[in-house]
């Protein structure tokens, strides 16, 4: 459908553009490819080289390096960030896309880390340097399975809310158990501490940096611990049941049948399905 | 169906009970929403006073505040108490009905913590105080997620039981096993706490606080936990095999059918069972 | 069925026995339930007995209590097991049943522990107290859902193998490495503790009491986690699958079709199941 | 059909081979079904034999006996492998598979240990013993759900991969913020070691050798260890969805139908997919 586009007579420079769209844009021919294999290294290099930067040994021994590469990598984002940005079709579009804004926040930090005073704003250029770690979200645009996945995502978004709304219950009255049962003497010392207890034990982490001390305390938490290890076995077998959603059959109207079933099992009524 | 109740000609008593019923019961109207709105950010605003009331520094420096605001939450919730039970069609249904009874526990704590002296009954007083974290139950009724999933928890009852039931033996002969083998000179004092360890590695949530110290030990300790997981695991192919449970129809052969159908599904054939 | 043997003519003794039996194996009878409470409670109130002996205070407070309780319930367990001998109408084989020596596991060891001189072999009478508590497993008979529950166990055996050996490999083989990478100095002494290091993180338990310390050691760590979760997590999706389980069409030989299927979803052909 | 290879009037040479071949490759045969359990038992024992050597008091007290065994094993492991070279269809391709390269390994450790000059290359030494432990992986040839296990997992390596790479980017982020939140002062000293944190919450495993001490860091580790146990709950009703994708049949409409078939399998009607 592209290539239609790109007919005789038009000018140089639309002919570039088409050209850089199918770079950039357009994983399916083969220099499209190329640039996706290309970025995905440049990206993966670049994370790795946040990652050995925070170690300490390794940043007072290869700190020029460590800089050198940082410059390599935000130049080369930088010059596909415009790019990009040229050759879309709809620039604005792209520009405010999650796909967009990601590509912009690979390349902000390390301009930004230039204007400020060196010694003064430690903690802002900390962060400054850590958001360039999220880079790897870069990642998911090369990948058709993390598309995949975050539209299912969007679909079992009610699933996850009922999910979340559950949770924030339980961990709240769990908490405030807890809390009154062993109280500060025993290391729960506010309700937000509690809860954090809360989650450690109900989602089967278990740190044990707070554990109960009381012997009803440890029997409650035995509770706590069976009611998030039964959530995992029984919305198993819960999800199971959801397969067989029926629907009511219109003469008996006693027994709820099955679709796809050409008479009802109970009256034998032959179904007219819509 | 509402609607034909609020007639011309009742007293103006009447209606304004109905109008009340579905500002307050009727999440469907306008009106009823935006009562809904408020009540929620109420709840959720109490909710965290009670929480932050609980750490130390906060409740020293803003000590008037948070008790302000108690009364100001008491006040609302009492007022909607009464209105629920003013406008209720069935007045006593409605307190002793699940919501009605937690809208009363959500009032009540404030009102008893006047009645008693301040320096006496202190542990009454954080009981109290502490009850007033149950408000956050009052959320369920706004969330017909929340409705779904108690209802899902009634119809899977006997499940929930049959695992009780076998977590119990499980625990118990567990507890009695590694007391035996590790016993109280490794930490496992009594049965009631070895069966507290047993919870915390069968639900594989795993503090460290009490762990066994004999080669013996942590072999048996070793089997627990992939009792544990297999639990979790097994349990998903076993919910697998249960969609599967089918008999075959003696007319038509084609379709395997459900148990507990009366008439096939495929053919109409009227079924004789046993 | 079994009224037709009380028949009039027969011998006291006869009918005595049938009236036993009655009581002591069939709970769907009136008098059968009572029996099944009563010794339901029996049951749980003789392994509660057993916890509390277990704990020092309570077992210096109440010794006489304790003695005298133990002898009442072995003496209503004995009662109950020559009842049931006398009454059941193979005794071999019951004898040989499961419950039936688990029954008489309820009683031995009380009688045990009388013939052993008090103060040497003080190890054996504790194995033989704790043994008590294997009583808890008699309650396993009054409960459709546990016979239901072995049932399951019994029908998925060789799945329970699958994963019982692919769980063996993995564990050997992940504590043969990470034994080579952190070493005695660090804690995992022999291959053994490496192995059960290797269960406490597969199964996601992490207790914590061995934890590795080398860079090397944590990064594998990390691997193994991510394979006990995937475990679980992956397991679900390929349960999912197995649902689909198809037979091949005769004709086109090409797709494998479900089972139920009227005609073959790729040729049209109409099939004749067997 | 092997049988008919071994006809009269063959070198004595060729029906010596066919015998070792089915003595060693056939499982369906008595005597390859012989070879297979000593084989089982010779794998085992000599796994077992290399982790008691890793126990210091066990290789102190019977060293001679550990090496006798030790060369015992590599000798009949190295005969088994000769032996499977010869009889062998394609020799070359036995020794590039899985197995044959396994089989290799199994042997090839102690000969090693012979070359090397004693005092000098512990660590090589201690590497090729702990090899001798892989040899369990012979086991996984001896097992039919073993090889069933492979397939599967070959056949699922798409979603496994999904779930990796969702991982890898999780776990990154997550190790970045915490390292944000927390710092070097709280026991995160660098990325790595973040990221490690974050795999063990995630998985719900939970040492505890690292745990957050701030108050914002408490309220990540909870939001990350409900991302982590949510992975696991939601992947099961996502699991269960996927098995409802059909489509309606245009003639019959009755049952709803799979995607990718090319007739409706209730009434026969051929499908015209775009």
């Amino acid at each position: 459908m592209e290539e239609q586009e790109n007919k005789a007579g038009q000018s140089a420079g639309s002919s570039r553009r088409a050209l850089l769209h199918e770079i950039l844009f357009e994983s399916g021919t083969p220099r499209g490819r190329w640039t996706d294999i290309v970025l995905f290294i440049l990206i993966v290099a670049s994370v790795v080289a946040v990652m050995l930067e925070s170690i300490d040994t390794v940043r007072y021994r290869h700190q020029d390096l460590l800089i050198g590469l940082e410059w390599m990598f935000t130049i080369a984002f930088t010059v596909e960030y415009v790019l990009r940005l040229y050759s879309a079709r709809y620039p604005g579009k792209y520009a405010r896309s999650f796909f967009g804004v990601i590509d912009l926040i690979a390349v902000i930090p390390t301009y930004l880390s230039l204007l400020l005073p060196g010694a003064q704003a430690l903690i802002v250029i900390r962060i400054l340097r850590l958001m360039r770690v999220f880079r790897v979200l870069k990642l998911v645009q090369y990948s058709r399975a993390g598309i995949h996945l975050l539209f299912l995502l969007q679909e079992s978004w009610k699933r996850v809310w009922v999910f979340v709304l559950a949770l924030a219950l339980l961990v709240t009255t769990i908490g405030a158990v807890v809390y009154l049962i062993e109280g500060p003497e025993n290391g729960f010392t506010d309700i937000p501490l509690s809860m954090y207890w809360a989650v450690v034990t109900l989602t089967t982490v278990g740190y044990g940096d707070i554990s109960p001390q009381t012997p009803l305390g440890k029997f409650f938490a035995a509770l706590v611990m069976i009611i998030g290890y039964a959530i995992i076995v029984m919305s198993i077998s819960i999800a199971g049941r959801h397969i067989k959603r029926t629907i009511p059959c219109v003469r008996c109207k006693e027994t709820k049948l099955e679709k796809g079933a050409a008479y009802c099992k109970h009256c034998g009524h032959k179904f007219h399905q819509h």
